[in-house]
């Protein structure tokens, strides 16, 4: 089923597709040459561009005509971007995309200016939409993400974080980016307030399936799927749902060998066998799934204010390749 | 004379100052303690609040009477601020304002987050401006500022730098920002054309001529003057104008003499001393003194569009303080 979806999508999506990476390319020149080049690293190297896709479709369910929607799109992959660049700096990540991490080539200082950048970039094209409230959301993105990731760190470590706090990280993470997207879609569209509310709801709900998929592919991909080694969140100290409902359904034994796997650094396939093992049996990896379907759920019933249109079926589409993807 | 300009100038602004503080205290809560602390670790070191002062004496002059000019000024400091924790970061600076960086008790990632967290907060204050112009200005400070920082990184030690090159490398680090707080005040108040222009040239000079007279006290004030070690730039290999200027005009001798001096990172106050006496016989500190004065000048000019004013008086008086100060 999931490739098909893919392959849905991506017939629905591909000369949109080709237009948000030309309006990449050309809104990141003129620029100092090594801005650019650190920037593309990351940039050019085989996003989804899921956040611009959502952004267009947002806006042409809305009944925007402006033809501004692919410039526009561009703000939500810049500050994608750039939020991954300093992420990485901050989590000492080495792998992106199935490439090196930009603050592995170039200095980390370089690394964390070019994020700046791009952080500016695009507020210069969110300026260009003449709308303080599309620059409002992008602030509460900012602030939101920003708070996330300094909480994120705080809670390393932590064996005891629980579902509700894990919510909250993921929600500032990924959710509010996905969300913003989709609701300045609305709101360069002027659609009525029903609709802002449909997109609001659609883009949060999304975006904490697509987060908590994420998390559970990194207990179930391989290491060709995901580009990097599974179970880096693990090495990292973050603990996800997977790992949370499992601790807090496992015996004192379970509940020991799972606390010393975490604490080792070195990835031992072996041992992370047993662990995935135990995240199946203890029933953490599905309920995650469960969770995920229900955001999908709610998701698209939160676009049931909007009449059926192509944009509308790539939005549901899109809902449900988020928990079915491989990658 | 610049203990008097000084006066004159700390009775002129002081109820707006009180009012400037309190409101960057209270635009920061609520927030995630670590934030707060982090950021005001910097934001409540003594900083002089030039931006903001001159954002909102901007904006009266140009007869702005809706009542905002306190709120929107901090946009100013909080960009300020997060710069120079990105900036401190880059650098690897161990002292700002007569205090430890902040990197140095906090993780370096924590610092870099809480800049984006800052320059979110300066977006979000801008984006109830309701003016894109105003997003538009913050945008290219932004977009300048970084770029500017990782050109100064590239020219690190380089010893050819140019007149020029240092001319573009102070504008974007220094004369944006104060430019786009001049700007902002007259684009809030709808002034008309010329007078835009008037605070947009009257803000470039002076921000030229502020660095200038940074870059100077670096070699001409005491380490309590300071609140850091003078030569910090030369140890960092940031060549400054007195430096640039004096290594035109030495002879073979002198030159290698300099050169030397400036690979040496660790701080030797009598090679100092003779690197002061060489900066002031070979020109470079008249120099750097008279290209500042002329921006003085400039900066004043540009005010004429203007009528007397209360407002007026200040900027000329903060525009003469440049120069003159001794921190």
């Amino acid at each position: 089923m999931s490739a098909d979806i893919k392959q849905q999508i991506i017939e629905m999506v591909g000369p949109d597709l080709e237009q948000v990476e030309k309006a990449l390319e050309e809104n990141l020149s003129p620029n100092l040459p090594l801005v650019r080049e650190i920037a593309s690293h990351l940039l050019f190297a085989g996003g989804k561009r899921l956040r611009p896709l959502l952004m267009i479709h947002a806006a042409r369910m809305c009944g925007y005509a402006n033809g501004y929607e692919i410039l526009f799109s561009t703000i939500f992959e810049y500050l994608h971007a750039a939020t991954l660049l300093h992420d990485d700096v901050v989590d000492g990540a080495d792998k992106r995309r199935g490439k090196a991490a930009a603050h592995t080539i170039w200095d980390a200082p370089k690394v964390v200016l070019t994020g700046d950048f791009l952080l500016a970039r695009a507020l210069d094209i969110a300026s260009k939409t003449r709308s303080p409230r599309v620059i409002s959301v992008i602030a509460h993105i900012t602030q939101a993400m920003s708070q996330g990731e300094i909480d994120q760190m705080e809670n390393k470590g932590r064996p005891d974080l629980s579902e509700a706090e894990y919510n909250e990280i993921i929600e500032r993470k990924t959710a509010v980016l996905i969300q913003g997207a989709c609701r300045s879609g609305a709101i360069v569209a002027e659609a009525p307030e029903e609709e802002e509310t449909g997109l609001k709801d659609y883009g949060f709900h999304l975006g904490m399936a697509f987060q908590m998929a994420d998390d559970l592919l990194d207990y179930t991909a391989t290491a060709e799927e995901l580009g990097k080694n599974p179970g880096a969140d693990m090495r990292e100290g973050k603990l996800t749902l997977p790992l949370i409902h499992s601790l807090a359904n496992a015996d004192d034994n379970d509940r020991e060998w799972i606390l010393d796997t975490m604490a080792r650094t070195e990835f031992d396939p072996e041992r992370f066998a047993g662990l995935k093992q135990r995240l199946a049996d203890l029933g953490g990896i599905a309920y995650t799934g469960e969770r995920a379907v229900r955001h999908v759920a709610a998701a698209k019933a939160a676009l049931d204010v909007f009449e059926p249109s192509e944009s509308k079926t790539l939005l549901n589409l899109i809902a449900d390749y988020s928990i079915t993807r491989k990658v």
